[in-house]
């Protein structure tokens, strides 16, 4: 079984792979795109890919765009894409909250402008967005104003964290029945040249530790995130191939959903890494083994311009 | 074994067990104050304690006091005591650099002025304190200017906490060699009426989340703190008695170093806590049990009167 699994993807394999599926789902950061720059190729990869009757989302754990910041972004760097194939945490995490919680109350967010109009988009009010300074003292912190209306705690991406929000985000969760949802655990988001800044996990650790309970998450590898385009475009998990650069995130969510899984290496995970899970023996780390993986995307193109 | 531990330390068990040690060790918040309120009868067991020829410490994970901010508040409550006997997490932590690490830099202080002043005190250099709010994107939080001195992240409870000074704290974890050292893991700071604020666990959680490795951590149940005491006066652990409200903290410690302990109730632990631990099977968690508990301190006082 697991000899076949973790294969470079070349020459004759990529047309066999291409024709077994209708829908390709890819992560962005480190898959079509580094920071501002598309990965060389990568449009003409996508475009084709559309162009040749493939339907193609975008999942990404990134918090901090709305998905018509997203088609925009796509736009602006050659990607023929809508706001409908955009399917970021910002907007999974509103329709978590709306179709799964079934939210009656407001949420307190921890997170970006972005999730704010994304909540606002379907329904959802919210409180918090914005810098929130730290003023008085324990006691004053303790009985710091919340609001009523209050019954959700949401951690998004912050740069806006402080203790305050840390603070305002255990008060609410000590309160009975507020429920408790992150947007995802990545620790860092990663840069160019092999820098990194903390990621939205940074924040959810913070909180979860002072609330001394665990967040649900919506993003990679939760199965919502597929289950969220599955449902919207009557997509079949076994005619899917997701296309990720995060084996623990990508990859895994793609052997949680059942779909085809391919690695590229324009990003965070190695095929070391790959080949060490492969090793393991362990159960959980099989799922985070891609069926294949590519230097690129781009090694997609030949078959799909022959 | 474990059937003669855990016992309700009365009557005529006190007289013995005070006979059988030097030193008393006394946890601060929730054994002999709650935030600025003396319990009531523990001025006076301190003060017995040492009309009687005890030596009693103070040993406290707080971070945010100096020894001689402790000493002075002892005194305002009543307690007989001086700055030499106050072990708290912002001086240990200070001699931790300086006599275990052998720190030969600057140390980046996510922490309290009272922290710069121990710190400066034993002779150790740091930046950091006081707010430092996010400006710029991404890729100015990667490239933000780091003091090239800097060797060491010392993690303390900072209301001042920000998404900034976590990208700092991961920037210089990023330079090789440099040391990551946390005050303590307490995730709360319980207070009056059952609330609590988030506790220095958390920002702790969230650095080392993002710099994707664990900090050392100077305070209770690691037993430096006992070894910083022991070593300046002379201690002998078989002689030495541990107070505290904590089962995983204090009487951690206590059975860390051999001491023998004693669990007070008018804090964050229950009796009901301590033999979920006794009753467990598990050795780690054997550690948790202490040999004795009281309602209060203050039922160490008719054995000291009589």
């Amino acid at each position: 079984m697991s000899g076949s699994k973790c294969r470079r993807l070349s020459g004759a394999l990529v047309r066999p792979l291409l024709d077994s599926v209708d829908c390709v789902l890819f992560d962005c950061d480190g898959v079509i795109w580094r920071g501002d720059q598309a990965i060389p190729g990568a449009p003409q990869v996508i475009n084709l890919l559309k162009e040749s009757g493939k339907k193609v989302f975008f999942v990404t754990n990134n918090s901090t765009k709305t998905r018509k910041m997203y088609a925009d972004k796509l736009a602006a760097l050659g990607f023929h894409a809508s706001e409908e194939e955009v399917f970021g945490t910002a907007y999974c995490s509103a329709m978590y909250l709306k179709t799964v919680c079934r939210l009656d109350g407001k949420v307190y967010l921890i997170g970006s402008p972005a999730m704010r109009q994304e909540l606002e988009a379907v329904g959802i009010q919210q409180t918090g967005v914005g810098p929130d300074p730290v003023s008085g003292k324990q006691s004053d912190w303790a009985n710091v104003a919340l609001d009523p209306e209050v019954k959700a705690v949401l951690v998004g991406f912050d740069e806006h964290f402080s203790y305050m929000k840390l603070n305002r985000a255990l008060q609410y969760l000590s309160q009975q029945g507020c429920l408790f949802v992150g947007t995802n655990r990545d620790s860092r988001l990663p840069l160019e040249g092999g820098k990194a800044v903390p990621g939205t996990g940074c924040l959810l650790q913070a909180v979860e530790t002072a609330a001394q309970c665990q967040a649900q998450t919506v993003g990679k590898p939760n199965r919502f995130m597929y289950d969220c385009v599955a449902s919207q475009f009557g997509l079949s998990r076994d005619r899917c191939l997701m296309v990720g650069d995060r084996l623990d995130t990508d990859i895994m969510l793609g052997s949680n959903c059942g779909l085809k899984t391919l690695l590229t290496l324009t990003g965070v995970s190695t095929v070391a890494d790959a080949e060490a899970h492969q090793q393991s023996g362990c159960a959980e780390r099989q799922g985070m083994v891609p069926d294949y993986y590519v230097e690129s995307i781009a090694d997609l193109l030949p078959a799909l311009q022959g």
